[in-house]
């Protein structure tokens, strides 16, 4: 379940093309970037350094260090960007050029120039992270069939939820297994499902009741207001899934269903257009447009945040708001979302793989506002 | 349950200390430091600016401008160095020091110093979150009552164990619910407590058994073998945990009990010895210390890796190997640990606060090696 070290032949070839003669990144925690090249978390200060084709990590004495499949993993108790000019130095790249990704921590970067070389950013990682090999996308996959399986969780209990006092109000309270339904108490019962599943929930479960329930405040849930379950967890290898769907209990309103109408055409758009070759930004353009075509404002009521690359992180390359190419290898998560004051919000969001044979939806989850018919 | 803004004041204090103009923070993802800073999660590239005792917040137009209790928080596409230095010239801050984490990204640096800024690097943030106000203590011990209820979990489930066949062979493989335990089965039941407590399992569970399993593999458990459950989850709030236990199932040698009798020692030094003026890295000496006096390795066999500060990162300050002074409201995560490459490994850890009447544990969970005995 674990991946290996990546990146290394990206890295290489930007050096090479740069005529430099290393590259390093630092990290003083987990972080994606040191996920990726060592295949593994780090929670503590890294420095990596490429050098020669070879790959060398230096930890500080306070953690034992983890056997790699790397050159080197040593202690060094200095600061990360003198471990790692050190290693640069000890390898006859006493000075020159060194690459690095342009949000190295500064201080690293001072330390590295203090000692004679001369730093140059490089996007080699996050574009090498933006295409995905095989197992990458066989764990992103994994983690959708277990975000699937949190969202149907939830979708089971708001149709086997019922109305205990089914009075005057325009909306009632649900209630489930003997007591009131909330949002904190549909968030458990999701994130349950997800860690018996052998994914994290990684802080990234909501659950989004009408107009309500935005603070993060536990609300209760109620018929009638669109209920959106939104889930972002992460695989044993870090990667990471993203779904959303929106269900009524006894819909009584016309907004949800012309909301999800709209969300679900625009979600379509993408199943389609999403090609190599493509603009990354027309998609995100496309997507807004169609959700709009319904009689949304594009201002006020259409999300803004369309999705972009997923992977280690739930946010990467290429967003869908620039003018990047789409390519073969590329993991999207996709969304459409209807925000409104006075109704509360509908939302799908999807992960597809861009392909040579179209784009391929990861995960089988229904789509509709019925929460009876998942 | 979610925990507001905090390190303003800290913060101004330096800024006015320094003689500076403001202070600037950036992320690229979810951090500790801008979460502490802004009290949320910002999954996306997030310019923090202090100026003239006010928040400033940027952010970019794809992600929905969140509601917070600072004096603005607003969209801007530009790189956030560039949109950070764009607030402090709107407040009449056009030049001077700005401070910053010595950790800022190096492209952030550089916008800010072109922009006309000098840039001085600030440890206020690190040492604000490492004095934990009563919230703060109170979200972790919530993450500690939780670790507990995880650990505990295990605990009866190694209880419940049975041996399917017990032959000749010194180790027996333990079966539960009908089928053999592995590892895996038990972190993914160990999880789904955590998520029914409504904590985050944050990647940090692991399940070591004997000399086997460090690798991420599942393998089967056995009789006879140290288990070391460890777990590290976090609050809604952010706020980590951090418990470990070790089990065994009929044990049969020495190793473990001398390990667990050292272990065990060395923990309680910890709860008598925290006290406000220690020397942070004196306490991390007497635990290995006490530990190593049962007659166990220094170099070898003794965790060098014995704890520190505690909080919205599973390792912030004070670390228990410099010099630094406890003060009260200290949270610490402290570790006896033993490693032997024929035995495996026995640990304990756990989480205590340093206050003016003495050190407080977080938690009540037993030590002992038998899991019945939970």
């Amino acid at each position: 379940m674990r991946s290996g070290p990546r990146g290394g032949d990206a890295i290489d070839a930007a050096v090479s093309e740069r005529d430099a003669v290393g590259f390093v990144a630092v990290s003083g925690g987990s972080d994606p970037t040191s996920r990726y090249l060592t295949g593994r978390e780090f929670d503590c200060d890294l420095a990596f350094v490429r050098v020669d084709g070879e790959t060398h990590l230096r930890v500080p004495s306070t953690v034992e260090p983890p056997s790699l499949p790397v050159a080197s993993v040593r202690v060094d108790d200095r600061p990360p960007g003198k471990a790692a000019a050190a290693v640069l130095a000890e390898h006859d790249a006493a000075q020159g050029t060194v690459l690095a990704p342009r949000t190295i921590p500064h201080d690293a970067a001072l330390h590295l120039e203090s000692a004679g070389y001369d730093l140059a950013s490089t996007p080699a990682v996050e574009a090498a992270r933006a295409v995905k090999d095989d197992a990458e996308r066989d764990a992103i996959e994994a983690a959708q069939r277990a975000a699937t399986r949190g969202v149907g969780r939830a979708a089971a209990i708001l149709s086997a939820a019922t109305v205990e006092d089914a009075d005057n109000d325009e909306q009632s309270a649900l209630y489930w297994d003997g007591a009131p339904l909330s949002t904190e108490r549909l968030r458990r019962q999701v994130n349950t499902t997800l860690a018996a599943e052998g994914v994290d929930a990684a802080g990234a479960t909501t659950i989004r009741a009408g107009t309500r329930g935005d603070g993060g405040e536990p609300v209760e849930l109620r018929t009638g207001e669109p209920i959106v379950v939104s889930v972002g967890p992460r695989g044993p290898a870090g990667y990471r899934g993203a779904l959303a769907r929106t269900f009524v209990v006894d819909p009584d309103g016309g907004w949800e269903r012309r909301a999800h109408v709209a969300c679900d055409a625009a979600r379509k758009v993408s199943l389609v257009e999403a090609d190599p070759g493509d603009d990354a930004g027309f998609l995100g353009s496309e997507l807004r447009a169609e959700t709009a075509a319904f009689g949304f404002s594009m201002a006020d009521e259409v999300t803004r945040d369309v999705g972009g690359g997923i992977g280690l992180a739930a946010r990467e390359d290429p967003p869908l708001d620039g003018d990047r190419e789409l390519v073969a290898g590329n993991v999207l998560r996709v969304r459409a979302a209807v925000t409104h004051p006075d109704h509360g919000r509908v939302e799908l969001t999807d992960v597809l793989v861009v392909g040579d044979g179209g784009p391929r939806l990861l995960g089988d989850a229904p789509t509709g506002l019925d929460p009876s018919r998942w």
